[in-house]
């Protein structure tokens, strides 16, 4: 979708985002989605507005109830008045915007309230991470008022950790009979969740899962610390609505802590540094490409293959020709 | 593991390696793996030797008998004595170096012969792609007299896409019963085949994966023109080497077919070029923390959380810094 920077009014359209109009906050997230002319504008008319929601990620296994979590803790924060955002992030899918995902059905109960906002996003990026669009669209979801953006992950591994390397809190949902324990420790997420829930308590197993997080929390010691995050384990059965006021209160808890020691400044600018840092390896990237049109690369590659240079020595003269 | 410089002397090394010494070639790949110190000097000696290894890409579903493959054509390859590199890449596994992975086992039946070198690799890289070692340990391989380098991918999905534009022949893997044509066309692996191997072509529904794979090929369309390399679709029991012959008259084939049309000399530019960009990429994110001091990014990051720039000014004044 080419949008041409005079279609579109960026003050008018934060102004009305701000205001409430979903239709206003969902042509942002599209602008900053589809790489448009105005990303910097968007992002700069944004800036001064952020800084207020909390970015809580759900990340765990595929059938522990993700899904039914992330629509359980929307209709608490809704009763306490709070304004929604959620973000089902698919990266593993080349399909994005405003689609429904296949369980998303479930979100349509919110569907018709305008306190919350839901979008799907697919979010692999040129460089094999997270796309940009991710980060941005927290920002435009924070900048218009969201209390809390809820952050659900739709695949497992390496895409977690990334995406929880953008929640200030990450919430770990585990359940009886998936064998989350060894998934979770083999890849890293013990290390990264601040809060622990086990759902679909009501099944046999589920204190034995407590007991084996618990375990696996008694190992890695970094909690022993006086004054550290010592992470919650929270049981829920999120079909019923059990449990789910304690998973908002350990939330609101861990934002208090972070508050309190620092912690939220601290991920936010680690969140920041490695945002820039992205945006800045995307332009340097398009600069290789626009400064020397594609023939230097394609003039280097040609003398790669030929054996005459190395692919080290092409690089370093890519770069001294910046 | 940290290798200063005097320690290497990389000239002797790249003469052992070539003189068909395992053990330097191991050194080697042991040094663009680790980043050492000596990573460009390694690249400089390696330049002028390579371009002579076919490197051929086999991808699959886990179970349709990769690791089997591999091993079957190796065999068939030493018979032809010819010498042979593989790699199994692990893009999941934090794990790599000399260590064989679990079905590697069956691999042990060339690890006495002196013209087969065999490795593992992790290859997660720092920007969530490969890392920059899985092409460099190819370079290795090819410039110290392999004429075939198997690379197997351990995993699925994105991983093997990107293996698979490491590769000069890709080979898809199929078996009945593994539902791998629609996996395969949902994560767009029939594009890039080469050559599709239904393994396991003893059992029930072979015929039917066939007629599978044919029925997607026609809808692709691509084939048609007049020139066009049609992949053609081989039967094997790799477990009883039936069949494998076939399929290295394919890879001959497709290698010939080519060199005829350009092609080889395409794909190793385009290689050759994402190859360089990766590394002058690496170089330039250096260049942000050490130009600056890691302050620089920091401060900015800061400005960022605080509202009072953008993530995209703040990149656009770091790339102006450089």
């Amino acid at each position: 979708m080419a949008v041409s920077r005079r279609d579109v009014d960026v003050a008018g359209l934060v102004d009305r985002a701000r205001g409430g109009e979903p239709r206003a906050v969902a042509r942002l997230i599209s602008l900053v989605e589809n790489d448009s002319p105005v990303l910097r504008e968007v992002a700069a008319a944004l800036a001064p507005h952020g800084g207020h929601a909390q970015v809580v990620g759900l990340t765990g296994s595929p059938g522990v109830g993700k899904s039914t979590s992330t629509s359980a803790l929307v209709t608490a924060l809704r009763a306490a008045d709070k304004r929604v955002g959620v973000l089902a992030v698919d990266p593993s899918s080349p399909f994005s915007g405003g689609a429904l995902l296949g369980d998303r059905v479930r979100m349509q109960d919110h569907a018709t309230d305008d306190g919350v906002f839901i979008r799907s996003m697919a979010s692999r990026g040129q460089l094999g991470g997270l796309s940009a669009a991710v980060p941005q669209a927290l920002r435009v979801l924070d900048a218009t008022g969201c209390d809390v953006v809820l952050v659900e992950t739709v695949g497992v591994g390496q895409a977690e950790v990334e995406i929880a390397s953008l929640a200030d809190t990450t919430l770990l949902v585990v359940a009886p009979g998936f064998g989350d324990g060894i998934q979770a420790a083999k890849a890293g997420i013990i290390e990264i969740a601040d809060i622990f829930v086990v759902n679909k308590a009501d099944r046999d197993g589920a204190d034995q899962v407590v007991r084996d997080l618990r375990y696996m929390q008694s190992l890695g010691g970094k909690h022993s610390t006086a004054g550290a995050w010592r992470p919650p384990i929270v049981k829920t059965v999120a079909a019923r609505a059990e449990g789910v006021d304690d998973v908002i209160a350990a939330i609101e808890k861990h934002r208090g802590w972070m508050e309190e020691h620092g912690e939220l400044d601290r991920r936010r600018r680690i969140r920041a540094a490695a945002e820039i840092e992205a945006i800045a390896l995307g332009t340097v990237r398009q600069k290789f490409a626009e400064v020397h049109g594609s023939t230097a690369l394609d003039t280097a590659a040609g003398r790669v293959v030929a054996g005459s240079t190395d692919p080290y020595t092409a690089a370093e003269e890519l770069v001294a020709s910046l």
